[in-house]
């Protein structure tokens, strides 16, 4: 049994250990896919919950607008959600083309150019996440000994909206950690036991 | 040259591969074991910083202190140094072990765990970071459409120390983030040219 599992190769795949491959990458690219196109979606829904949302308060007769502009981190969070759906849009574009062309990804440039992207992707959307989230936390709960005081119950339907952005921004931050996984797969198998000399052959 | 490279596993590799691939090996366990022993003192440095900081200033007679633990987002930021320094002691202890037993790392349970805590405190201590930083900046600046004032002209030698702490944390969160891209490798290339049956021999 064990020879049947060493010593193959791109370039040697028997027929079994070949269909094998196919299945996994198959399902992988499949995976691959359907998340990249929900976080395309997600990430222009939290872009443009977050980027219409304001609310008009009359105090003692003076009116105050409620902006997603008055929180830098909100604009941080925008272009995040902005950088994340048009990077999903091109490499949903490159694997509907990779799926019709049926090849299977064994081109290291392309490989680490895929794996950064979704790396650095995956961290500047957790960030953007974060940051904004205790932000929010602070609209909502205020910090008493720093005579922060809470903007929520002033501005309610903005925060809701603001919060299902976050909420929105929280799953692209998730779905693209996934991602980073995957691709971190394509890439370091191509540097199996055969050294890294795969593309050699 | 094409048949050189191809076919090999850790059952049949030439004498050739077999020392290219122990010194890439000795290399990644190398800077494994120092990016490990860095990001553990930054952490406890950092947990430190921010943990032990106070200060007591009289405003009108009346006696303030600040303490770390007026900001939630700051006691969350200590919780992750002190996770990421017991994480990265038992780590560093392991990649002793493994350098005095001279094995190389071809067991994928073990690659599996490693890969996944990594990936857990990278973003964990980034997501951290991200939101201590946010909170930094709001306590510097001041977010005057919400009547946030700034908090730092008042406590500046507070302030000062846990943006250090920070900065400390933040280089933790990078040397985290570059050792889950060494786990990835890691753990991804066991899954080489033979479809993840390198484990079968």
């Amino acid at each position: 049994m064990s020879y049947l599992g060493i010593g193959v190769s791109p370039g040697n795949v028997p027929v079994h250990h070949g269909s094998n491959l196919k299945v996994i990458d198959k399902r992988v690219r499949i995976i691959e896919l359907i998340l990249r196109c929900l976080i395309l979606g997600l990430a222009i829904i939290g872009a443009v919950l977050i980027g219409t949302d304001s609310q008009v308060k009359v105090i003692f007769s003076i009116k105050k607008e409620a902006k997603f502009t008055d929180m830098k981190v909100l604009v941080f969070l925008v272009i995040a959600n902005g950088l994340a759906a048009a990077y999903s849009l091109i490499q949903v574009l490159r694997c509907i083309f990779s799926m019709i062309r049926g090849s299977v990804l064994f081109n290291k440039p392309l490989a680490w150019v895929i794996f950064s992207g979704d790396q650095l992707m995956a961290y500047l959307s957790l960030a953007a996440v974060a940051a904004s989230a205790q932000s929010g936390v602070i609209s909502k709960l205020g910090q008493p000994e720093l005579q922060w005081m809470k903007v929520c119950n002033l501005y309610g339907k903005f925060c809701n909206q603001i919060g299902e952005g976050i909420a929105s921004s929280l799953i692209v931050s998730l779905g693209m950690i996934a991602l980073s996984g995957i691709s971190a797969f394509s890439l370091f198998r191509l540097y199996g036991n055969n050294g890294g000399k795969s593309n050699a052959g």
